[in-house]
């Protein structure tokens, strides 16, 4: 069989379809059998050949102009169903096989992409690391020393490697952004509510969301086309909203940046020297940084895991909990079992307590039309992160636990490479509904940089096109009265 | 002293003032001696004459022109603060004494309002009845043997009794409208956090609204213009939004109501009878009745009490309820108690389950523009309500409870009497933001049915002109995309 040649963007695997240099059927055989050798603990379980081969030819049968994703292979973290395949949320006592896929996976493969299988993940997706799976622990696609970032921590690497051009994650933490971070890729978590996640085991129920891992943000904004749309049995669905003002399309805009004394890199100075960087970029791209309080956001993110909110998690495997917790790895273990030590009433004084931190972090977006910050301040070694689990994992989401508490849309963004090799990325952040205009700014950033798609080498596509969005069905218009 | 003549609405007595019939420091001093005696158990405690003749004065150096309030009586429930008055929310050992007054009440006597006291209530807001008072059981303004509903009991009796313009109470569960009805007042519960409650004793501080008893859904929709505003110190004020279609001003309107095997009447044919003769009245004014499967209201409001949500009443005075919970009257002590019951991850499945439950219930409107309830099925007489505090009670919200679970809007208008006298009403609810079509709908009705004003004999107003309301500063308009 001809040697594996890693995939890139959508357009350039549409491209290669279009000019008849190979077909679906024979690219998801080469990929099926590529990732048979799978050293990084990437898959927790992949489609057989023959159910690959009837994906492909279902879509062979059809126009090419009539599937926008036609062809494009993806993964899935194995927290979100996909029929035929078992969903373990990397606990294989917990595993179950679902009838149906999950909605968005549904969306995807009617507009023609191609599921390969389901990734590793920290269990219950409880996690920025990446260590926390009986499935093995998910190497870096840069260096098998370090972590993937997690917890969708096979996706991003399944992406990173070119075995698929893009994949789906979740994010209630960070798990969409820090795997992002650490294997050069953009990692997008849409406004809450927007995918639905129908068919996906929850974390925080009021926080989930599913994520996309993609090389470019064009691709992320392709992908998010086909993603979302309101789902009537999700209870936590929203409709789109209009954004307002795009300050992706406008000459200059402002991004928020946190003062000096907030900004933590854990002794790393090869991301300061990174994000000190990006942020020169964004101002050569029309950006003003603003230096914010970023004490809100902190106070925020400590209640994700030091707050009432460790009860969604409980609430999420209630009865399994009760029944197996010693089939649950120890780290989650410990931090699901704090939900018992918190009543009703703490719960609602929780909501108090974000409502008013929310109020004071919102005061942001009066001068501020994003809000930048590294995706991670550090990436560490995995026997380090073996040795201290949950506080170095402490130290992984410093930049993404709060984001959605607050509501916010968020994209992490590669900016470049440690003196080691390893990746580094920034995330942009805007309130809810505002992800055009961040995904817009994230495309002219990776435009800026061109740096190679993941750990594939491919060098950044020069025909990077953003992609024409929809108007949401119900436009806001802002004016003053 | 001559003998007082009752109060009307607002425009009325601001008529008087304009004549030179009477000034504010008189007609203050007359209310004064005028409710020392209340056989209704109306005021937990009155303003000193002294400070009544103060507040008098105040106005009466500025231009009429100047205070959309000038020299207007009202009454304040025994759970919004007022700076020198002490606030017992009905329970003698939870008593302190603010130093500011609270910021809804700080507004309306910056526009002329005075102040005449605090009035009866529920202990802790918590009740629909009236009788849960160490201060006395409130007595319905029509007929001392009856039930003034609650927990606003005060506040609605004593605009009933014609002692005060308008008055303010609180609504969680039906606190603002049920004694509205009782009472033959408006009683409007405005879009949740459009008035501030910093300085109001909490009930379930996640559902409190501020709300205002009034002879007119005019008069209300003026005391709203000067109460509303964001508040920065209040973590669940909103900004208004812009309400779309104005139903009110349409030549048809559709409202939903309850379907027959849902409408409960608790065995009283004569609020049944005036229940239908609304119906009809509406449809005279344009509207067309939807019926509707009212079992997702159903569901909302059995939460309130039977769910997580008590925890909220628990939080609110958590310390006192620790260490002084033998100074709570019985049914009061015993709805908190339940709190306990309640874990973190049962208050998050609640959550979910009011998600749930209102993604079904806002689907009448898609059909509806508004919908038409009686505010209560019955009255009771205070032997009865005594007997049974828990279960008829509960009778007593079952067209209420929903609401704010729901974040929608109401207005309870009077719509005629029962043979024996006793006054019947119904509720306009719609989705949050539109309380002005609620407003002006309710107006319509009130002209349509030119009912005297509460329990005062004075006779419809004539010249009862609806206000301007001033746009909100966002105006959110759908188009279609």
């Amino acid at each position: 069989m001809a040697k594996f040649i890693p995939l890139g963007d959508i357009s350039s695997l549409l491209q290669r379809y279009a000019s008849g240099e190979i077909a679906p059927t024979r690219l998801v055989e080469m990929i099926h059998a590529e990732i048979q050798n799978d050293p990084n603990h990437v898959w927790i379980s992949v489609l057989p050949l023959e159910s690959l081969r009837y994906y492909a030819r279902q879509v062979e049968v059809k126009d090419m102009s009539s599937l926008p994703l036609y062809g494009i292979p993806f993964a899935i973290k194995d927290n979100i169903d996909l029929a035929e395949l078992p969903t373990t949320a990397a606990c294989p006592a917990y595993t179950y096989t679902p009838t149906h896929s999950a909605m968005v996976v549904q969306k995807l493969i009617k507009a023609g992409a191609i599921p390969i299988g389901k990734t590793n993940l920290d269990q219950f997706a409880t996690g920025l690391n990446g260590t926390r799976s009986p499935y093995g622990v998910c190497r870096n696609a840069f260096n098998p020393d370090y972590i993937s970032g997690g917890s969708s921590s096979g996706s991003a690497v399944a992406v990173a490697k070119g075995w698929v051009c893009f994949s789906l994650g979740t994010d209630t933490a960070g798990s969409g952004r820090v795997p992002a971070a650490f294997n050069n890729l953009i990692g997008y978590k849409p406004t809450k509510g927007w995918i639905s996640t129908r068919g996906v085991v929850p974390a925080c129920r009021s926080l989930d969301t599913v994520s996309i891992f993609a090389f470019t943000a064009a691709d992320a904004a392709r992908v998010l086309m086909i993603s979302a749309g309101y789902d009537t049995e999700d209870i936590y669905s929203r409709q789109k909203e209009a954004y307002g003002f795009d300050f992706a399309a406008a000459s200059h805009f402002r991004f928020a940046i946190p003062r000096k004394q907030h900004l933590q890199f854990f002794g790393n100075q090869e991301s300061e020297r990174l994000f000190t960087e990006a942020v020169r970029q964004l101002e050569t791209l029309g950006g003003k940084a603003i230096e914010i309080d970023f004490e809100p956001f902190l106070e925020a993110a400590r209640l994700l895991y030091e707050g009432p909110w460790v009860a969604e998690r409980y609430a999420a495997i209630q009865s399994f909990y009760e029944s197996q917790s010693d089939q649950i790895v120890a780290p989650v273990r410990e931090i699901i079992a704090k939900a018992k030590c918190y009543s009703a009433a703490d719960a609602y004084k929780g909501l108090y307590q974000l409502r008013s931190i929310k109020q004071h972090a919102d005061e942001i977006w009066r001068d501020a039309d994003c809000l930048v910050t590294p995706t991670a301040g550090t990436i560490y070694p995995i026997p380090a992160m073996l040795k201290e689990p949950i506080r170095l994992n402490t130290h992984l989401g410093y930049y993404t636990n709060f984001m959605n508490l607050l509501d916010y849309a968020a994209i992490a963004i590669p900016v470049g490479f440690q003196n080691d090799g390893l990746p580094f990325g920034i995330t942009l952040a805007a309130p809810a509904h505002q992800d055009e205009p961040l995904l817009r700014l994230a495309h002219a950033l990776q435009q800026a940089y061109c740096l190679p798609l993941g750990a594939t080498g491919i060098a950044f596509p020069i025909n990077n096109d953003f992609p024409e969005l929809p108007d949401p069905n119900h436009v806001r218009i802002a004016v003053c009265g």
